[in-house]
């Protein structure tokens, strides 16, 4: 009876510990990403066409921004000194998100518009280190 | 009397066309900056004080952007590649604002704290294309 009872009391220890270990390492990855996608879309453009770019990537930011739920932002600057490079922090609620984001009408007319104008991209993934973080 | 209502008609039309430049100028400004300080702060830390470095990093940006009206965001990201490489778009409302944000304790506490953690540290004065943006 007493070797039973030991046997049962470390089956429910393993098994609790376990539950705690899942436990924590979901916690850990929602902490960190939140299932969010985000990154930095880091671009240099022909300064023969910069205006006409700005003006297409100032079209699909607005649209998208207004009608897809899932595209929560979509930060685009110019470096002051070199206004021909472009970075975008780019943020979509999850990868299904961002999925349907490349099959959008606003999207595939800039990124048709604008394939000549584009002289390099370089997409980096990143994790935010305040995955709540705003802009007032 | 002629010579007179001419005068005065090419006075009122100097005044006018001088107000609608004034206008129109004022006009770009606010949309190109609305008066922002927009840019990016890019950063090598060094990869033996990297989780305090954060930690660091992560205070300084939660207590700004509580009790700093004038910090609009301050978005940390770490590339998923190459962790140690630490990208912030921080926008204030005026350049006031930023000053203002210098003198804080909690800045001084991540300023003086990271200085032996910092590899390279690279600020980006920038222009945002869409200035209203704002993260769901």
């Amino acid at each position: 009876m007493k070797i039973k009872n030991a046997s049962i009391l470390r089956g429910f220890t393993v098994s609790f510990i376990a539950g705690i270990c899942i436990f924590l390492s979901l916690q850990t990855v929602s902490a960190q990403t939140n299932g969010q996608m985000v990154r930095l879309a880091k671009l240099v453009i022909d300064s023969a066409h910069l205006e006409n770019y700005k003006s297409f990537l100032k079209e699909e930011i607005e649209t998208s921004f207004r009608i897809e739920p899932g595209v929560l932002t979509l930060y685009a600057v110019a470096e002051k000194n070199k206004p021909t490079r472009i970075t975008i922090l780019e943020i979509y609620a999850d990868s299904a998100a961002y999925q349907a984001h490349l099959q959008t009408a606003h999207f595939l007319k800039y990124k048709n518009g604008t394939k000549n104008m584009v002289k390099s991209l370089e997409l980096v993934e990143t994790v935010p280190l305040v995955p709540e973080m705003k802009i007032k």
